[in-house]
């Protein structure tokens, strides 16, 4: 048997400008949908090496992060912030910035930007689009985002306005602060496509 | 009648790494072939869209720098530096480093970076690649690296370590100092697509 899956990309094009304020009311869609520049713009369904990728990363922060209180990371986390509806791939937020409810438990609205914003390219996937994104993150709070290439086997580090390259299996990626303890080379994150 | 026009990319590997000189002794390609890595990529064929913006950017960049002996904008020119080989969709040399043969004509091979290099995206092309491209160059004698995503109308100015973003209709592009006669907006760009 063969399975097939099917990667899906839409962009919804209303006569009048959706606010963001109308996105927000309609329905969660599965893969989200974010909304960037009046515009509705659907994630690409995740395919394999992506959910590899994607579930290794944050199984792999949080064991530093999360046990000293440090910081978490969540996966597909939509962060509403700058006038756009943003969902990364791999959200990590300190632990002092993540939103609570009253009874303590984690709030179900993220106003704020992540500290460390995750994006793992999908084939089909506009490349200047998930750049812009990050780009937005780090205009708001954000300080440092990834952007991961499974197909060039290539990761973008932009911090600030600057962008770095790596793509030599010893180079480790350069992680925000708070997260010093964690370390990762490019090898490492490639190697999890492994079986 | 149907005009079909097909886009090649055609990667070769080999055994044994091709050496830079290997590559060089090949006969040259239509598209051009670029040498990165020990790969040899073909570069995709241009559509009407990219042939439209890549003509009209060489002529308005030469309609000021030229006559003035400042600068000289090239369409294709293989540029052979820093172990690699490439071919920007537009490479420009200030005057005092094009180099010439003895009876004083621009010579054939050109061993050095641009002083700013222009790449237009392609559809299927691997945005990836383009951008090491940009980022190769600006290791070496490249100031200013431009990558202009059709299908987005927005340019990325890469400048050193840093990129910026250009997506707003009267934002100004930046230049090379050695340019600055030439004023360019997102609108005046996107607006060579027009008929």
């Amino acid at each position: 048997m063969t399975n097939y899956v099917i990667t899906l990309h839409v962009m919804v094009h209303t006569s009048k400008p959706l606010t963001l304020e109308d996105f927000l009311k309609l329905p969660e869609t599965k893969p989200a949908s974010e909304y960037i520049d009046g515009k509705i713009i659907q994630k690409p369904m995740p395919l394999g090496k992506h959910s590899a990728i994607q579930g290794e990363c944050v199984t792999a922060i949080n064991a530093v992060v999360k046990a000293p209180r440090i910081a978490r990371a969540f996966l597909e986390l939509r962060c509403i912030f700058g006038g756009r509806s943003v969902v990364p791939d791999i959200a990590v937020f300190t632990w002092e910035r993540i939103p609570c409810d009253a009874n303590g438990e984690i709030a179900n609205i993220f106003l704020d930007a992540p500290d460390w914003t995750i994006k793992i390219l999908s084939p089909e996937q506009s490349q200047t689009k998930v750049i812009k994104n990050i780009l937005h993150c780090l205009k708001h709070s954000t300080q440092i985002g990834w952007l991961i290439d499974l197909e060039e086997q290539t990761a973008f580090v932009y911090i600030g306005e600057t962008v770095q390259l790596f793509d030599e299996p010893q180079q480790h990626l350069p992680v925000p602060a708070f997260a010093n303890q964690f370390t990762l080379t490019v090898a490492d994150l490639f190697g999890w496509l492994l079986k």
